[in-house]
């Protein structure tokens, strides 16, 4: 972990020192080196690729900064886990990155930072291998890299989905945006709405299953549908959905009953942090039996068409152009 | 290069993709999947390991906003690299995490910070396989992670010096300092100077060939006494130091001449970015061999003591104890 490139003046912060050594020495493994070199050092085993994505969280566009830092820290970590589990990996390791206001570090910010990254390392059995803290005049920046590992050529890449493929999506999606709205309208809302915007849980388990069955994937954080595109776009192909097949949380479909204006955010809202994927027609039962196997919802929710775009088949059985990025037919 | 987890708008911003395509693609690799994917995908060679690095760099504090974009792109990966070179390593791929104030992204300073990317990865062979970019409402803030491979179990840690080892260093030492404080007090200066300090040559070719010699490294950042202390620290001992024997540029030893107070700033100011190592005493032939070879200056400035601490003989022959953190007694 090497710290302290200060330009400015000739003495490296100390409690930079203090900070790593306090908060994040306790949630890193041999590869780190105590986070006390200039690097880490690690070696997938034999007959694997590494997996590595790097997703930045800035205060006030990707957290609110007055968000619990354990869930801010627990979202970061989640949102790359995330997408290496969209590509098959199997999370291993992960830097940080922190620029950090001054006042950030005497105010039990980074005690709650520290715990909620060490919850979040549990979760998806990974450790801290290094990374870099720095002061900064300005907002909360977090850059987490994220190492994964999967077995030598089966990355489940964006670009395999061919016309005829089933589309799948993990868990339910909107739960996250209803609590985004919940908490931009200053409302009270269902804790789960919440917890699912503030803490998210990425679908690791699910990842590393998929590198026999899935020909795409992505994970859902931008919206169904413009991760559904990026899917598309690669793979140069189109999609059809099925709108009364959008799992929903029964939380969503009693919000949705009484609004029906809300269907937009369920698939164009983001932060699901769901897997969205394509198989082929024969692996039907291969695909149930795995979400039985993991006791996860796994919802067939459309099927690939020589494209190109979107179209949604609606509750009304009408068949309607989306665009990637949000309804235009609602 | 998973973009846009924006949390605040149900809509990815457009120009972020847009920003992707035109500056970023043209540096990626296969490895990075044209930046089109959510992770990048890399499998080391037998027989070697994975070294990894993430430094921070934020405006005002690590670099000056309105330094040239291409200078600061460059500054940003060499530093990295920096580190890469200090662990034996032989940098391959990287990842650049970049948060960006909105009016940046319209007044050419991405065209510039990409030509400056693109310089740099072609000096040290790189390749740029993925990360993050998003807009904020505060500093420039770039985080880049490096990946280097070294042969298994060669990579040069902080902690093997022994008592008796030499104490090496590359190339001269206090010109980035000396270029910072002609910045800071509005002099024109020589371009040396300034230079070093805006755009550092990382000693990439230097790295590899140390994993047979040296028996700890570390790069000069933070400046000598602080980073030969992080070696003395994690290896259990300390140094000894001649100041008679520091290289210095020509230009330096004018000023110096000029201003013997200016000597802390060589010995801590930092930014050097030069190669510090510690090496067997019998392998005095084979870094004299080495530096020819690379036509490089390797020079012996100490030896490693029992410690703890690090001292200094003086220009007049004087012991004197030296902090880490800078000169006590000049």
């Amino acid at each position: 972990m090497c710290m302290a490139h200060s330009t400015k003046s000739s003495v490296p912060d100390p409690t930079e020192f203090e900070i790593i050594e306090r908060y994040f020495m306790p949630l890193a493994s041999a590869e780190g080196l105590g986070l006390k070199d200039d690097a880490a050092c690690f070696r997938p085993p034999s007959g694997q690729d590494v997996i590595v994505t790097k997703d930045m969280l800035v205060a006030e566009r990707h957290f609110f900064a007055d968000d619990k830092p354990e869930d801010i820290a627990f979202k970061a970590l989640s949102v790359n886990v995330s997408d290496l589990a969209a590509k098959g990996a199997v999370p291993q390791h992960y830097l940080l990155g922190l620029s950090l206001p001054k006042q950030y570090a005497e105010h039990g910010w980074l005690e709650g930072f520290a715990r909620g990254l060490g919850d979040a390392q549990k979760t998806y059995n990974m450790t801290l291998v290094g990374g870099d803290t720095v002061s900064v005049d300005g907002p909360v920046c977090i850059s987490i890299t994220a190492f994964g590992y999967v077995s030598e050529d089966t990355m489940v890449k964006r670009s395999g989905a061919s016309v005829g493929d089933d589309i799948y999506v993990s868990g339910t999606l909107g739960d996250a945006a209803f609590g985004l709205r919940a908490i931009q309208a200053g409302q009270g809302q269902r804790a789960r709405f919440l917890r699912q915007y503030h803490r998210p849980l990425a679908r690791a388990g699910l990842g590393n299953r998929l590198t026999s069955i899935a020909t795409a994937a992505a994970d859902v954080s931008d919206g169904l549908l413009a991760d559904l595109n990026h899917i598309c776009s690669a793979s140069s192909v189109g999609a059809r959905l099925y709108q009364a097949k959008i799992p929903l949380s029964d939380d969503a479909k009693n919000e949705l009953a009484k609004d029906t204006s809300l269907w937009p955010l369920i698939l164009s809202g983001g932060d699901d942090y769901e897997i969205v994927f394509t198989a082929r027609s024969k692996c039907t039962d291969a695909v149930a039996k795995l979400s039985q196997e993991l006791g996860l919802q796994l919802t067939k929710i459309g099927v690939v068409t020589p494209g190109p775009g979107l179209e949604l088949v609606d509750c009304t059985d009408k068949l309607v152009q989306v665009a990637a990025t949000g309804f235009k037919h609602f």
